[in-house]
């Protein structure tokens, strides 16, 4: 369902001062009454909002909050990223590792000192498999690390579903988030934070049904 | 939106035979016309159907179907949860290292030979760790992993919000799910699955507007 610009404002007005009458949502809009009439009468056959006779529109309380739905999907990268754990291409194997633990991360970027651009990643695996191999932990993690161009990347502008499809279809733990400007890395999307964003949404919907 | 069961009927009606007749409508479904105008009248304001004259109810394409829609947070745990990979107590350090590899998972599950009930879980952390701390990897798995009643689980019919909030609580990778009868493994629910759900599902929802 696409609710108009005036729909949702209505919402947001009934929503902060329910009950409140028709007149007074008008007035609030700075419209006639008349002209709110078939909003009104979609928002209440909808069940979004409620019409009590002389008490005025009460908000529901729905289901599924066409709201919150937008925000489901097409919120931003950048309001579901975080701080990404940064190393060097000469830090040692075993200090990469302590990092792991000392910040609780699944992976580790590492970038050039000078240009600061992202150059590889480490991972949980990575680390595991070397540390398998009876590989010398003092030995620099550019040896070991996954290098660009071989990592999947996204963007602050890129929505939760585009960069989600990205984790999904790559399955891999997180996503170094990249300005687009300067390929600088500025955050970190990781799997724990896009199951956090949709499990925050969907508990917020399911409290708007109680 | 909460959509009544003959709404959602009407809709699936007319995405399987579009275009239709309100009459055509209301013979599938053994109702008369008039019976459906409230129906049909809530379908078309709410831009779900579209009503042409002299064509009949086409599916208009929401940018978010209700049907699709209760699918998201409802699901149930066992539509979702993939196969475990699971060792026993005796198994080394080296061989659980291995199965991590081999089957590319996060964690191992331990159950007990003769009761099968769980009793234990191995995460790559947990073998991240005990390598590093240069542990016999001929070792028995038990003396570093997890043990219940330590582990967070979950069962075939909680709900993807439900087990979701878990995961989500506790950032963990992966949810055993146990059997409500027999307290034994029946699958698992990993991070990645439920984001593969949530993005599948928005991207079900989001070719619908197209």
């Amino acid at each position: 369902m696409e609710l108009s610009e005036r729909q949702k404002k209505i919402i947001e007005i009934v929503k902060t001062n329910e009950p409140i009458s028709g007149d007074k949502i008008a007035e609030q809009l700075g419209l006639t009454k008349p002209t709110l009439r078939s909003d009104l009468a979609v928002l209440t056959m909808t069940g979004i909002l409620d019409a009590r006779p002389k008490v005025g529109y009460i908000y529901s309380g729905l289901p599924f909050d066409p709201l919150l739905q937008e925000h489901l999907f097409d919120v931003q990268v950048d309001e579901v990223m975080s701080n990404p754990v940064i190393i060097y291409p000469h830090t040692t194997i075993k200090d990469a590792t302590t990092s792991l633990f000392m910040y609780d991360c699944g992976s580790l970027y590492v970038i050039d000192e000078e240009s600061k651009d992202l150059i590889g990643l480490v991972s949980r695996k990575d680390l595991l498999r070397s540390l398998l191999n009876n590989q010398d932990l003092d030995l620099a993690i550019a040896i070991i690390m996954t290098r660009m161009p071989n990592l999947v990347v996204t963007y602050p502008d890129m929505t939760i579903l585009e960069a989600g499809s990205l984790l999904s279809a790559h399955e891999i733990d997180s996503l170094p988030v990249l300005s687009r400007e300067t390929n600088q890395v500025v955050g970190k999307l990781s799997k724990t934070k896009v199951v956090q964003h949709f499990i925050k949404l969907g508990r917020e919907l399911k409290h708007e049904q109680l």
